[in-house]
């Protein structure tokens, strides 16, 4: 990974702005460089904020032409090379390089019917995606009316800008990782159990620590993660809830219905706070993002 | 309340249809009109998906018509008596026939400030609605794009249709409302948990039954309520969660943290299956829209 | 209701605190003879603490006179009137004072299979419990093993001393009542939701107060109730999730699935923290006893 | 794994089914024995509660032999190789021939106060289980009350009587795994998601099928195992809910809150129905045992 910028550098003059982050918004350096007005930005969070503001004020006209300024999926652009760089990388990332003809058949169909209908490219934040999903979102979203649209697009395009920005420059180190475990048979908090914290590498899961629960049932030290420390990414907390009831005595069977439970999630932006807890009988568990 | 209308009686032309529920539509019948194409409707439901389909093939102006055919909430059409029927029993129900001038001021300034905006008034579906939400949807969506105010309006618009829909005829008999109660401290169906259902009245809860689960955690003779006999409404069952637990000798507390559980709940459309089931231990308990 | 002594006031010695309490155990005033040796207590909590200490160290010929020291329900004690005070008003709490030949004959049939199974009385905390409930713990604890019935009885003796101490003497002010909002649609904590609390009094439900959510989704002034105010008995949460989701814009119905959610739990212990936290979208929603 | 035995093979008589599973209740084939009465027998699940039936008949002192007749965990009989074969393979599974001289005290001192408090050995089926389980276990197990302890090994001697019992017979195919997934953040089914099951072997998690829910939010033919093909072990779902909500339009973050989302379990009796429900919005879920 590139070194990131620095958000304290970058925000020096609008021009600087513009100069670090102006491509995040497809074609269209106009919206970074009227988010200014709102610096100085203590973290990306600040700065999006701002920019999805400058966003919503601008007339019908400009934000049409935000969205027109999009090329289409494994569109013409796309097969004549003419895609800007952060375009051509997120459309290959989702293996729309690599489509069969017919596939291909389908995406300029497609676009072309989305188009006439809406006046306006089928927008959608890619990275990460599949085919599948791409055009599952495509014959959903053709259905709609285009108020629906107009606004699904907007949403998509600033979901594409926060992924670029991310890329670029460093969040600021707010954000923490927090965990809780409450035993819902016993209605008190779950003392002593195992936590490990795993993260998503590209080739396999790295474990970032492990714990055994306090008597309130939280990690002993503090957040798991934070501040710095805190990057986005995929994670996987390990909870050891099967041991945790053999030890207090509630009946389970011998081959618990839960033993090590996993709890898979996602962290977007690593300048917010995540709390993400347990609840868990030895038949049942539920989690959510909390605060 | 006035009998209702049999929907196969108001599908012999679409002159009748438009006569029958024309006016759902706020002076727009050319959308029952049209909808008429997709008779004959087997449902409620079913006349309502075409309106929605109608809707959605209109043209942006005619979508737009649409919209400005509403009036204002306590605005200028309301004060002078000008409204239809509808509006005017919708928004006294809503207590905006009877303002103070300071909040009749604030309505003005926020009707004037939206439709300066967007182009077209707010509209919100008001039956039920309190002041206090109304001032509040309105502040959150004039800070919306105009892409998502428009969705949004569309909806409301589709809502109040439904609930003008069925105050004039009678739905299809095939909804139910079933049941089912789940241990999650013991992993097991909870039977012989007592339950009761009621139904809230103009002034009342009204016992509609009173049953003890089956060994499958279920209601012994199938559904509560079934057909013509489920009606919409605000209905709260209550489950004997603490003798439950106390008979099956699950350690409780005196003053048990859980006994008596309501899960109040709304039925919006009739003519379908209400799952409303009940995940319980001692100390948590959950329910869910289920199928 | 009498008067509550005060905890400082009557653990002055042994035999203050015997005379105070001694009789919450069934004619058993060792055990808080005994439990003395531990003083002083600085709340109701370590007290009860203190006696189950000296029942876990007493001899099995002791706990076993504990149990014996106990009449048996609807029995021949109870119809000659010869039991204590504190099992005279149980008994007639839940009913037992007043039953037909026919539930004394089945009475009489269970208690003697029971004692003739497992050389004790059956013990169960009737309190606010009915003839139902009673006779269904009844047969299912017939059925169990002989060890499991020796802990069911001295856990229903803990119970019953427990609920009796709590009529006595004034809990320890270090309780609290407190609430926390999560909105599982949109990930966040539900932020200004109105918020009702309600005590049940012998004939209606009282309102304690009227909260809305702070930016966290917490009550905004602390706990709802703590310390001398948060007293045992039976509470309900309102939470005003329809006008919330109505407000936030999230689609619902014209007559919404969950509108004014209702939380109803008991506080058995007024010494201890309950968080009462509830997560909802607007077709699901669960709360458990949280800390 | 050796070839099982038919469960109507082995119980043509008494002594036959003494011979085939006589040791499955520790140096107690009385048990086995006694039970046979109740023959014949569909399922090892029938089996299995004639078994129980047959000790909770017993007298206090057959069920004190029962006890008495197993080895202490990591005791003398251990260290002597006197064990049954039964005994030693689950101690040595669970770690306890490999102890270090300080663990080897801990469990000798253990051991001792146990029979000194109890006056039978502590009992704990400890195939599966770590070190850290066991002396979790014993901890807190010597703090309880002797009527809880009886209890308590009785369960566990149950247990291990099951889990041995599965080594030895096939289990009747009447057994199943379904699934529903249900999307809480619109009420409703949730279709077209993907699922794929895998099962844990000795050393990797290996697929045993792939499958889209249909409208209804099931598995679209019917159990994802069955009969004879659901054996016992440790299971995982996996399901697509980010991709899911993706194709659905509900707004997610770029790197979603949940993507995949996994959820393990165990399946102890493959004779039962196993249905493992998965309810989910974009920011939270849950899972039970359900019916």
């Amino acid at each position: 990974m590139a070194k990131l910028l620095s958000l304290d550098a970058i925000q020096a003059s609008a021009a600087a702005l513009v100069d670090a982050v102006g491509s995040i918004y497809e074609k269209s350096p106009w919206i970074v460089e009227r988010a200014f007005a709102a610096a100085p930005f203590a973290s990306l969070t600040a700065l999006a904020a701002a920019m999805v503001a400058v966003v919503d004020a601008a007339t019908e006209e400009e934000q049409l032409a935000l969205l027109r300024a999009h090329p289409d999926l494994a569109g013409k652009a796309a097969l004549a090379g003419e895609l800007t760089d952060e375009s051509t990388e997120e459309q290959a990332q989702a293996g729309l390089g690599s489509l069969t003809p017919a596939e291909m058949e389908r995406f300029t169909a497609l676009n072309g019917a989305y188009r006439d209908k809406f006046g306006f490219p089928f927008i959608l934040a890619v990275r990460g995606a599949t085919k599948h999903v791409i055009l599952g979102a495509f014959d959903a979203r053709l259905a709609n009316a285009r108020g629906a649209e107009l606004a699904a697009c907007i949403a998509q395009v600033h979901k594409i800008a926060w992924m670029r920005l991310r890329l670029l420059v460093a969040h600021a180190p707010t954000g923490k990782l927090t965990c809780h475990v409450l035993d819902t048979a016993r209605g008190c908090p779950a003392a002593a159990m195992a936590v490990t914290l795993r993260r998503q590498t590209s080739d396999a899961w790295e474990v970032v620590g492990r714990w055994m629960t306090n008597s309130d049932g939280r990690l002993p030290n503090g957040p798991a993660l934070e501040g710095a420390a805190l990057v986005d990414g995929v994670y996987e907390w390990t909870f050891g809830v099967g041991d945790y009831f053999a030890i207090a005595g509630v009946p389970t069977a011998g081959t618990p219905f839960l033993k090590e439970v996993p709890i898979r999630f996602g962290i977007d932006n690593p300048e917010k706070h995540y709390h993400v807890p347990l609840l868990a009988s030895p038949w049942s568990f539920s989690t959510y993002r909390g605060s």
